[in-house]
């Protein structure tokens, strides 16, 4: 179990497909992971998530154990039984969601509840962004809340800490992140032994935007020899080639034999650029999210359905698509939906944004294992002109 | 075509099966319609609706009048072509919303755009409750919208009269909605030359709560020889047992060879009594906003899923349940997804609610054929307390 094969991979490059296996089946790797922060892939049905073949989903303890508490979902059998979903699932552990909900700008509407996070060597005291209770995570707590909850892949409890912090900072967070990775590895082990279906833990590399600390953390988390490894803390709004620049100094010192899973990240041109870099494993609330705004991808780039010139348009959101939405309305109907607030607008434009996504890695897997991966990522690039008309 | 053919029914008893032929497809009654407002059922796809086995759904010349405008679906091959529908459609004419929405109540969020509807002979002026542009809405006009949209039943323009006015009020109102009829009429043969698809022109009978008034307007309508009569104004706030009255006051003034439409109606108690009373038609909002309420019909009767007692209830909605929802998920996981906000949460729990109307209705129909409608109503209203624990 657990067991990350590599399928097809090139000399001198970092890019390879892979698979990844799991009690509840097999991930082909590089993969994009759909988010279900709250048990829930926004809109979407497990049937819906089905025929459009997500692999892997992803769930945010920290939602989680916020609501409804994972006792709840523990005596309910388990995430997988209570969502009605019987293919992996991977559990976020609540680092980024703590310290990034902790920021201020999160809490415009909930001022008087400020988090209030609190960091320590023990764990982190925070108050609940939904009714200001106190609680207060170790990572401890946290493998035994993903241990309750049950998903295939767990990740350890890390600091994701902010962009605005010195070095310094990154580092004592970094050395902490480290000693919480033990505690959970630890935790886990011991746990481990009574699960019925084995969990996959894996560890976090972090170190902001330090290359010294990004090689430092990559060399502890690696010397972990988990079933995987995650980079962390890339998402949080630097520039794009500072993430790549990152992906490249902390790759080589990650195995290849386990897969490498960049947290947060994954639009289409991230997709390229980092499986490129040696990126196995992706996850990103965008395509969701950018759906529920009304906006979507096709060949040419990103575009806003609300645009006029789709109000008479009858063609689909993209020509030749095989999803759901495009084989059965036309953009001039979404664009309606999408004006007139009709839920129906909002899981249609999902499931497209979803299917681009996991179609477009089906082919980056096909274009790798067919050595073709760089013509196709020209080719794919020069098209997806990165139209932004929103 | 709209042919009516009664398949089943008893002496001296107003209730029946038949099935009403349309260009879409034959229609076994009685039925219920789920409602599409703005082209949408909301939350569903028409997969989902075919999956519950809706036989026609309605939608509102009203809603699509303001947006998109009747141009743009009439551009876009009608109503069934855009919204990806290939069964019967019904739609309203406008008349219901034009009056209730000119109620004050309706628009405490856009006091700056009152509708002030003015009503003359020649038809309705008003202003719309989305930008305050001044509309006219005539008998003509609200026909040519109806063709235009292209449903397979199209209904006439009718003044349903606020439940405070006077007697003398109503009996006016009443008189000039014959008026309409009769325009409407007019109006539908003439267009109807040139259709490539036929469609059906129902009447509507008004008359508030008086049953002389009832009875002068069934019989007008009747004698105007549409392929299906309708009856309207009594879902607006009287009580059940007064509704009653009015159904057994109009029904045998409307010929048997024809289908009944009662407008704006559907709990399972109201199916029961109003098919027992001779009506083959109904529609509702109801079943679907409860559901993104969260209320959920079950045998027992109306519950709310925010229940405590749910939070670990791993049982489905209703037990033996043959749809989506209940094969698949618990009152659990449901009520967690109605108390996130979820939007899986919404479609989940209106998938329920219809296919238990669906369902019911089925079964109704499965009664009368077998001669015991009315032990089935019975037995069935017997176990369904109305509860209400919301």
């Amino acid at each position: 179990m657990f067991d990350f094969k590599i399928t097809h991979n090139q000399k001198n490059k970092k890019y390879r497909t892979g698979i990844f296996s799991t009690p509840h089946g097999n991930i082909e790797t590089p993969v994009f992971m759909p988010v279900g922060t709250k048990a829930s892939v926004k809109t979407l049905s497990p049937d819906d998530l089905k025929k459009i073949d997500a692999q892997i989903i992803l769930s945010n303890t920290y939602h989680l154990f916020l609501r409804p508490g994972e006792a709840v979902i523990k005596k309910m059998g388990g995430l997988h039984k209570w969502m009605n979903w019987d293919r992996p699932i991977l559990t976020d552990s609540g680092g980024f969601q703590v310290f990034s909900l902790g920021e201020e700008k999160g809490f415009t509407k909930n001022k008087e509840f400020k988090t209030q996070v609190k960091i320590t060597e023990e764990g982190v005291k925070f108050k609940s962004f939904i009714d200001g209770q106190t609680h207060f995570l170790t990572p401890e707590k946290v493998i035994q809340i993903e241990h309750d909850l049950g998903a295939d892949i767990i990740m350890a409890f890390d600091e994701c800490a902010s962009a605005k912090k010195t070095k310094k900072y990154y580092e004592q967070s970094m050395q902490r992140t480290h000693r919480w990775l033990e505690r959970c590895k630890k935790e886990h082990e011991k746990l481990s032994k009574k699960n019925k279906l084995p969990q996959a833990l894996f560890g976090i590399v972090q170190g902001g935007f330090f290359k010294d600390l990004r090689i430092k953390s990559a060399k502890f988390v690696n010397a972990q020899n988990l079933p995987g490894n995650a980079i962390g803390g890339l998402s949080v709004g630097e520039s794009r080639e500072k993430m790549h620049e990152m992906i490249e100094t902390v790759v080589p010192h990650l195995d290849d034999n386990r897969p490498r899973y960049l947290m947060g990240v994954g639009t289409p041109e991230d997709l390229f650029e980092c499986v490129e870099r040696g990126i196995d494993m992706f996850d990103c609330v965008h395509p969701t999210r950018m759906a529920r705004h009304g906006s979507f991808w096709d060949f040419s780039g990103r575009h806003s359905i609300k645009k006029s010139e789709y109000k008479l348009d009858a063609n689909p959101l993209q020509k030749n698509c095989e999803c759901y939405t495009c084989k059965n309305f036309s953009r001039s109907y979404l664009r309606h939906l999408i004006f007139e607030n009709e839920i129906l607008g909002l899981s249609l434009m999902t499931i497209h944004n979803l299917h681009f996504l996991l179609e477009l890695m089906r082919e980056i897997r096909n274009a790798i294992k067919k050595n073709k991966f760089e013509s196709f990522k020209k080719t794919f690039l020069k098209k997806f002109q990165k139209k932004s008309n929103e």
